[in-house]
């Protein structure tokens, strides 16, 4: 079967890499940038293509002749790769994490036959598929709560925070306001807020804080209290609190000498250097997702618990593991027909099939990457 | 008689209004800025003049007929207004706390018979005047410290700081390295370093740090100890550390777009809101130097306290009066022949000579900026 990824990066190459061992997919990686794709040159299977993604006609040809296509293109630029992918007819798992509404191609991808799961990572993607489960294995869903973080080992001064994903997508989660279910009641949150520090055995203290991680389970559960908390090393939002007021984040632009800027294009470009993982410095995953409702008459929860680390054998960073392996085991599970759904799927509707959730934690236990599962009856 | 003020700020602005009383002096006012000098318009014996000051000819035409000029430029550009200055063959006093050495220009200064005091506001200016007070007083001085700061009454998250100074020269005094004088030998110390909380009557727990307020003191005084740290509400360098460490000063251009853009640039734009006062937002200036040694045989401690606010009736900040009455203070002296000693001038030769003190401490009473002295012997 041919597959291609879209991105190059370390996220996009890992996934690449497990999707092309023992030749399971002829893998064409497409991307902007030549070093990126350089890396995966010699790996047998994968075919690295320089194009430009947000060139239509040219991400056309390359989709083409393909199955299946994973989107793993930086955030800004994923709804229009993303429309362009179903246009051409391919499915597709999308780990862009675009801010539009998927849900407008609806129409659009069953049009034309094809499944595209959206927002297909770890969070949001595992974690929706998760919350999917629980809620299916419960009569009644009380409440879902997720706690997620991508941290890296070694804390440095100031931020403390490194990660695999394109620093101008971080800063939209601190941007962008979080879409919560209180009672019932879908309310916003700025993002940020509600700082609250949490132990987590093996780590230590974490501060969690609101971000926009419920996505689309507000509209397709019915599950009266939702959120998503981020964590990150205590002290980091308030450094980025600090940004973000002084006008950091603006992508209105100012002028300077005449020249229009927008402060986010700076600080990205200041960031980067400072937030990107290198090779070989270890970053940990850590998630904590809680299910509660009623089961058989009883109060009933579930939690699972994962905590992953860079995998020294293969050098490749845990949050590249767990955000790619799930899109590469959701891509497994359309394209060997496990899943039938055709439209834009979103990963609580996989989690609602348990033979599906079987199928992927099977593999993303096969690659290291484990949920602990527990039941608590209350 | 006749003087030129450069820059109607914040500081310029009631600096003119003060010349101009009764007409002790005809002021004349250049800025850039029309909205500045529109201010000033209809103030009796000001004449305001909009000019690039930059502009070597025409700052030269604007000199010519006056006796004595008030640099008041941002610091980026007032060593080269200086030189322009003395090159006119004019008396000046500078409060533009440029980065160059000043003692270059004692030469031409000389040269052209004038007298140019630098560095002649609250700190660096009073505060090396008092230095000089003291170390004239004492039989042998031990120790110089001074701790001042200019601050907001209302604190606002996250800076807590409001000025009247361009915010490129705030961010100048976080940037450039601290030069102090320990045991005799002169240290440099990168800025905003030792940081200490300090109780101030009056006004709480502020926070101390290193910044390069020595100056020329250790060039012209032979004091084994001197040091100044700059007072904020504890807090505040944490912060500025963060945006310091970012790269957020940095005058090294990046490239955004194909567009080369110099960091700092775009940090001064956003802070400048955030930092400016704003006509009748209160604020107030605190400074203590401390200067110990021996005199007729015994340790010997002077203190001089200032808390100085926001001045209701007129309207016009400490920061403004603390700072420009010591350059009004300075540029009367001189225009009055009460001190004598043609070249650059820094503040601390005035200190040392009482009769001068007694004119400049007397004539900011008069304009209710009060030192507070005390003697103690230990």
């Amino acid at each position: 079967m041919k597959i291609a990824v879209l991105g190059a990066g370390l996220i996009g190459g890992p996934m690449a890499r497990d999707l092309a061992v023992g030749g399971e997919f002829d893998v064409t990686v497409a991307d902007l940038n030549p070093v990126a794709l350089q890396r995966l040159s010699e790996v047998d299977h994968i075919t690295p293509i320089q194009i430009d993604v947000s060139d239509k006609a040219a991400l056309t040809r390359i989709v083409q002749p393909v199955d299946l296509v994973i989107n793993a293109v930086p955030g800004f630029m994923g709804f229009k790769t993303l429309t362009t992918i179903i246009e051409a007819g391919k499915n597709a798992v999308d780990i862009a994490f675009f801010p539009e509404d998927p849900f407008v191609l609806d129409d659009l991808a069953k049009s034309k036959g094809i499944t595209a799961v959206v927002d297909c990572g770890v969070a949001p993607g595992m974690s929706n598929m998760l919350v999917g489960l629980g809620h299916r294995r419960l009569d009644h869903t009380e409440t879902a709560i997720i706690y997620v973080g991508g941290l890296p080992e070694i804390r440095q001064w100031p931020y403390e925070y490194k990660a695999v994903f394109s620093p101008v997508d971080v800063i939209e989660e601190y941007v962008r306001p979080a879409v919560y279910v209180e009672n019932g009641v879908v309310v916003k949150r700025p993002a940020m807020s509600d700082p609250e520090l949490i132990d987590f055995p093996g780590i230590g203290t974490l501060e969690a804080f609101n971000t926009d991680g419920v996505r689309s389970l507000y509209k397709t559960l019915e599950i009266p209290n939702m959120k998503e908390k981020t964590l990150r090393y205590p002290g980091h939002i308030e450094k980025i609190a600090v940004l973000r007021e002084s006008g950091f984040f603006n992508t209105e632009p100012v002028e300077i000498n005449g020249v229009k800027i927008r402060p986010l294009d700076v600080t990205a470009k200041l960031l980067f250097p400072m937030w990107q993982l290198k090779p070989g410095e270890a970053d940990f995953t850590i998630m904590k997702i809680v299910v509660e409702g009623e089961q058989a008459g009883r109060k009933t929860r579930y939690t699972w618990d994962l905590l992953d680390r860079l995998d020294p054998a293969s050098g490749i960073h845990s949050m590249a593991r767990t955000t790619g392996y799930t899109a590469t085991m959701a891509a497994r599970l359309i394209s060997q027909n496990r899943f039938h759904r055709a439209g834009i799927v979103v990963p609580e509707q996989i989690g609602s099939e348990p033979a599906c959730m079987e199928f992927i934690l099977k593999g993303l236990a096969d690659r290291g990457v484990i949920y602990h599962e527990k039941k608590e009856t209350l």
